[in-house]
């Protein structure tokens, strides 16, 4: 089957959870928006879909799948079932469960980066809130990221099967969302993410080893992978990483 | 089976989400830390399983559910479970996704309305982060949540089976939660809550169909439900609400 993917066309953000997942998976897509002559055209396509009235499980936001007759919106929900279909979680109830309560928590400390630099609103600039995300910024590099890196590392410390994955000792979608929040972490925040890696060396070779999987390499060498930039939800302010 | 759920004993927060689910399901459960003789004895005990080293599949946070050998976290990922395992959502794939998209995006919407209050961070008093509070109110009230309110009242009017459920033509645990939802929102936001609502019956009916199911009248009319207070996620503040 050749899946759909509706993403904005200009960011990773929440939709590069998704490509990883299914760039792991081999999986045949299209990313619609970015598939199109322009940005705008992209940006229109995608709005156009999210807004189709005759669908009667609407998608809230981006990023949404299309596969076959299902329209499947909200990354943990999308991923629960490409982790299915493509063998990037276990098989059983357990293991499944265990793979969804790490990405919604991986997803709850994505809200947290993203409100960093917008405290106040997404509809604001963001510097009309700066002063707040200066404020926010402290208690994320303080206290936030330094409990939810380390209980990361601590899953990979107790893992039955060892500390290469998060689940069992297979890569999951959740190995490769963790990748993804590191990468993010290191690009936003340069100084503290090193400071806050440096002790807890099994989230680093989790994210190297990630990034050297054949299929994931390959993507990330591609034009596939939009780089990093300061529209999506890893942002790089100076004045926010200390 | 006797499930154990785990949370915090002097609030609804987002423990209430489960306790409705269990409710409904007419299933034994034990609300450990409310068992217990004083509400410090019962957050020890809560704490204490929360930082239990031996556990293999940690949670974050509270709330988690005990169910035999199962230790589940994250709330949208327990009413998963539960969701399917006492017919609190359909069996079928498409179904199944369905309901817990919608219950991601209540999940979203949650943080919205616990983070008007606490914009800066957690870990500070509301007193210390009242001014930032007000202004994200205002993005709350013009903007939010009439594009969440709106979306789930669009979803009942596209139900195919009628507005009366989110999901076809029974409860599910999507019901309930949006329940919780309007409710925490008419606490917290009377003013406001009353304006968005006005134009929105399908909301309002659905409140009303879910508060009258048998089970859930009972829970609700019980000293089980905890009444709504300024240490949940719904705080009725009044400079918040215009």
């Amino acid at each position: 089957m050749r899946y759909e993917l509706y993403y904005w066309p200009t960011i990773q953000g929440r939709g590069e959870f998704v490509r990883l997942a299914l760039e792991e998976a081999g999986a045949e897509y299209a990313d619609v928006a970015r598939g199109l002559a322009g940005e705008d055209e992209g940006e229109q396509e995608l709005v156009r879909h999210l807004e189709d009235d005759r669908l009667v499980t609407p998608p809230f936001a981006p990023p949404f799948l299309k596969a076959g007759d299902l329209v499947i919106a909200q990354t943990a929900n999308i991923l629960l079932f490409l982790g299915r279909r493509h063998g990037l979680a276990p098989r059983d109830e357990a293991g499944r469960l265990w793979t969804n309560q790490l990405q919604l928590t991986i997803a709850d400390a994505v809200v947290e980066v993203h409100d960093c630099h917008h405290p106040i609103a997404s509809s604001l600039y963001y510097e009309d809130q700066k002063k707040e995300a200066r404020r926010r910024a402290e208690d994320l590099r303080a206290r936030r990221l330094p409990k939810f890196l380390g209980y990361f590392d601590q899953v990979l410390a107790r893992n039955p099967r060892g500390p290469g994955h998060l689940v069992g000792g297979r890569c999951t979608y959740a190995d490769l969302s963790l990748f993804q929040f590191v990468a993010g972490l290191r690009y936003a925040f340069p100084k503290a993410a090193a400071r806050l890696l440096d002790s807890r060396p099994r989230l680093v070779e989790l994210h190297d080893r990630v990034a050297a999987r054949p299929r994931i390499a390959a993507y990330l060498a591609s034009d596939r992978r939009i780089p990093f930039n300061t529209q999506g939800i890893f942002r790089h302010y100076e004045e926010l990483d200390e």
